[in-house]
């Protein structure tokens, strides 16, 4: 036994390698004088910065400093040391690798590499792409945060940052954020299926009971809300609607602050501030990702200011411009209704050539911003229906006028609200016919296109005079067309003779080659089953890995999220949400597949995906072994999925991230005793 | 130039080396005294039976016969002959093989076996699995067809007879046939899409344009409708409501016949007879496939009568027992929707029980009819909503209620309606509950089972007793559970150890071991993709076809086969409709990785298809290439696919179908006109 506490000659303390927060070089923690260590954990009496050891305690603090670089050097990493001084002899009883933020994690690594200490593979194996991405979402203030006061801490689920009202159902929940536009975090002691519309409602959700794979978990995680669950200390009274904890009691209504990745529920609103993404020391290590990572990171984007963003962001080109959301626009909506309502050919071109020219400009500004760069622009995707108004308030609406004409006391009325009726009779008819019973699987996509080449024809026209355009200003512009829902050959075949003559005409009447690629999302299994025969058509193919999931797997990804699929996590099932990591065993085989079946048809295929699992380190690393060109992403997403490609190369090269220090304490502990009693004796 | 209108020693005439008709051997066919060919063709003059000549010219008739007989023998098929007689000199102007009925093609091959001239492979290659399919649907009486008048001809482009009223538009005819319960014949100049629900309703089709692969002749096939379109010499006239062919004028609303396989369409309202399956012909054929094939036939059956039904048309077991149609049964329906209405465990499991002995007495039946046999009981597949009451149907309802409220005069009756509404809206909200966008990837099949565990319980229970029962009643039971829809290998495996928990129960109670293997339905494109993984839980797989189809095409059946896909057969985007044929080129190939998959991890994997695809001769053919062990099917195509079954086996082995006669004619004939010479001058 060494005692701390044997007097002014003694003391103890906790001392980090590194400063924790900041990754800032040179000792930081706490002291005590005449203590033992449990008096430091325990926070009863008031500690000292370490540097106050420098004075008391010169001699061991510089043995302290010399030993805290030697245990670095040797584990290659930040350490967590506590000591005691007994009677002025320093001993050392434990050392670990010290828990930091992720700043300090990223600073720390790249600080080891100019010290010789990692390789940059190692650093980049080091830094994890959650901590890639917390530079990119609003976190707590720091300063705040230590000032607030913590309720209690339960099981940090889902990560993110969050203030809101406590409600402590789902409907108030929804009623206050849907209807009331207030922020709400959702307090349950657990949730259910039924409780979903408000988890999704709220900013936030805090449960007393359950873990990491209770449903609350799952579900925050699925939606992205930060989530804080099993906080074991609050009750709740749902009779009183009100929260204790311990003598605190939490009404409905309070505010409070989430904080996600920490596990910590506080009490008020804080404030947040978003990380800085040009640290230097992030750009370093991104830098060295960059030159490791052998696939490329592209962006979704469907406008030139989410374009301009992703590009800021890394972005090496757009994998994803989803056409249909410039129709969604106010002012083009009508339109494209018109369009759909058209009985005859006339009325449909008449509609089609005044969406071309918005089309074309939302093309030419998207063009410039990716000047010099490759931009997948998907023709149109959705089922036509989805571009009128909802059948079911359709019919509440018609019903509501047929009742109103019983009490009209003028025939103009009566007339007026007639015409309505005949107006909203006619959408009402279109869109039950449109109706499906699975849209999902339905007519859209090529088929759409099958059954309205003009829309292809518009929709090209519209990309080969924004690229002449964007051209005869000097603008870089590299197209690709992209057919959706493709299941086999010849729709791709069909479609790319319309895209082929249209773009013909157009470089004939602009008097220019406009160069480009044709190519296809392979989201259907059947064309990956047949990608040998899809490639004779395709010059590349881009994994909607979302739908591909969806019916590869059977499941309607809407329908299942609030629904079995949770079950499934929660009773292990599944391990992962195929929603969210792709799904290697099943989905994977497929797209190896078809990755194979592809490049033997042709070599130099280009093949990527777009969806949201270009954004998840797990599926990255797929994407990587199987050899894809690229993965597209959200403008969020794409510095972790640089950082995520980038460990993907280093493992694949056989770099293996450096094992954690040994489990037990004990054995650590005596290792660095040891190590510390050398360092005394000599 | 040969002459048979030299005088009374000169004639012409047709014959047939057998009856076209029956098969019966001896020559038919008809012969003119002083004629041309030209008028036995035209039928200007009244012919004599081919036996008047035997009487007239006893040479020539004796040595016709010989020539008949040779061109026989060097054909090894039934041949068609045009002769004439100069001058007393039997010339041949041509011979081909005949056309004939399916009765007649069936006699002939096993008659030609008889007689040496074929085997008994080349026999049922001859014979084509249609033909065989003749034998299980009402035709025109022949004699009755004969007498009636023929109104037109056109192209037999779906097969079948079809009696109704003729209706001019597509809403007349869905009027009369759904709302007033008559048959009607829909008649049309072409088909478009807007016209599927008339054609839906109507008995058969015709229209006076299109060709075989146009709308109707697709939508026709699709849903199989006899029909016959481009009859040319029709007129119709749709402002007159009626339809001309010559000086015949055709009302809206006249009855007419249409035989779909001769592309006839007849005045008046033919009766029809069915043929009989137990034909002495047909018997040997199949006997003599049965022997040859090595694919086994199975039935799909959920009741015992159409499994006693299958059983006589040859199936080796039932493929597909679907156990949801017995809830659908009126007496067993509102107590289905107990168990879905149910909120709490002990109200489900009250309606489980009701439901119990019900399931339990179906169970008793089908194993007694098919004593010996194994039967393939698939577990509930649905989802839940297809119980309840249609939730439009229901809105519809709740608001004609609360309308009616503001008109009643008692409290009583407002009373009695605001309850009704209550009860309304509990099922509204349940079945809202319930609905899902997409929910043929839905909550159904194995995911249903998942969240409700009790119901496999009851049906392994009512599955395990019914089975003991019968087999103390002496029934051999072969009890094959089958669960449907799995997508992961745990899905499986939870209710693998259900089934087998309520199963070791049931056989301890009843003091009985009762065998049964457990297998999944391969429906879905990722179990398909893993089916060495799920094999490790399965005793056999069932290909579900359908569903297999829809997932890997990306394809809702019922949307596109009213939609896209009618456009897409139409213009050669696919060859054939994936529902009805099964897709080689991709289904295909997922269908083969499973098998293969499948037994590597067990080599004695029972795999078999069920689904409309198992009636589909092609489908056969290729269920019989990759190595399954059954098709089942529904009972009434239980012949064709035995039948196919043989064809697949005996061109596997090395057998081609006897190449048709050379196709000029006049080749034809200069080769007959030698051998006649020959004859002549012997």
């Amino acid at each position: 036994m060494v005692f701390g506490n044997m007097g002014e000659t003694s003391g103890t303390g906790v001392v980090m390698s590194r400063n924790p927060s900041t990754g800032e070089p040179g000792l930081a923690g706490d002291f005590l004088v005449n203590a033992q260590g449990e008096d430091v954990v325990a926070g009863t009496r008031q500690t000292f910065e370490i540097d106050a050891m420098a004075k008391r305690f010169p001699e061991a603090y510089q043995q302290l400093c010399d030993i805290a670089d030697k245990l670095e050097r040797h584990y290659r990493n930040m350490q967590d040391i506590e000591f005691t001084i007994e009677n002025g002899v320093l001993w050392l009883l434990q050392t670990r690798n010290g828990k930091r933020t992720a700043a300090a994690e990223v600073r720390i690594a790249v600080d080891m590499v100019d010290e010789g200490l990692l390789g940059r593979e190692e650093a980049i194996l080091r830094v994890s792409p959650e901590q890639v991405d917390f530079y990119l979402h609003p976190q707590f203030d720091e300063t705040a945060r230590k000032e607030a006061k913590l309720i209690a801490k339960g099981l940090n689920v889902s990560p993110g940052a969050a203030v809101g009202m406590v409600a402590f159902d789902a409907d108030t929940a929804q009623r206050w954020a849907r209807d009331e536009g207030k922020d709400v975090i959702m307090v349950r002691p657990e949730t259910k299926p039924d409780d979903v519309h408000g988890m999704l409602a709220a900013n936030g959700i805090v449960t007393s009971r359950g873990g990491r794979t209770s449903h609350a978990a799952l579900v925050a995680r699925q939606f992205g809300k930060p989530a804080v669950v099993g906080v074991e200390a609050l009750e709740i009274d749902l009779n009183d609607r009100e929260a204790r904890v311990g003598d605190m009691a939490i009404r409905e209504g309070t505010y409070i602050s989430i904080d996600g990745v920490r596990g910590e529920v506080y009490l008020g609103s804080l404030p947040t501030v978003i990380p800085d993404i040009q640290d230097a020391w992030l750009t370093r290590l991104m830098e060295w990702a960059d030159e490791f990572r052998t696939l490329e990171v592209w962006a979704n984007a469907d406008y030139a200011e989410d374009a301009t963003r992703a590009r800021r962001l890394g972005a090496q080109g757009i994998g994803l411009c989803r056409t249909e959301h410039m129709f969604f626009e106010e002012d083009r909506l009508p339109v494209m209704q018109e369009m759909i309502m058209a009985r005859n050919h006339v009325d449909r071109e008449s509609a089609l050539d005044r969406l071309l020219p918005l089309q074309r400009g939302d093309f030419e500004q998207l063009f410039r911003a990716m000047d010099g760069l490759p931009v997948v622009v998907r023709l149109l995707d959705p089922p036509l229906h989805e571009f009128l108004p909802d059948h079911m308030e359709l019919r509440r609406e018609l019903s509501e006028l047929k009742l109103k004409l019983q009490h009209f006391d003028t025939l103009r009325e009566i007339d007026s609200t007639l015409e309505e009726i005949r107006a909203k009779q006619d959408f009402l008819e279109r869109t039950e016919e449109l109706l499906e019973s699975n849209p999902m699987l339905g007519t859209r996509g090529v088929r759409l296109a099958m059954l309205l080449p003009e829309l292809t024809r518009m929709q090209s026209r519209a990309l080969f005079q924004a690229a002449a355009q964007c051209m005869r200003e000097g603008v870089d512009v590299k197209v690709e067309v992209m057919i959706p829902l493709v299941s086999e050959v010849n729709e791709l075949k069909t479609q790319r003779q319309i895209v082929a003559a249209e773009a013909a005409q157009v470089m004939d009447e602009e008097e220019r080659e406009i160069p480009y690629k044709l190519g296809t999302m392979i989201e259907i299994p059947r064309a990956a089953l047949m990608a040998d025969v899809i490639a004779v058509e395709a010059e590349f193919f881009s994994f909607g890995t979302n739908d591909l999931t969806q019916t590869t797997f059977g499941i309607s990804r809407d329908d299942a999220e609030s629904g079995f699929l949770i079950h499934y996590l929660e009773h292990g099932v599944l391990d992962d949400n195929p929603f969210q990591t792709l799904d290697r065993k099943g989905i994977g085989r497929l797209m190896r597949t078809a990755v194979q079946l592809g490049r033997e048809t042709r070599p130099d295929l280009e093949i990527g995906i777009c969806g949201e699992h270009g954004g998840d380190p797990k599926s990255v690393e797929f994407c990587h072994d199987i050899g894809l060109n690229y993965v597209s992403c959200s403008p969020f997403r794409v510095p972790v999925a640089r950082f995520a490609a980038a460990q993907a190369a280093i493992q694949a090269a056989g770099w293996q991230p450096m094992p954690p220090a040994p489990r037990d304490p004990k054995a650590r502990a005596a290792k660095a005793k040891k190590a510390t009693a050398k360092q005394a004796a000599s």
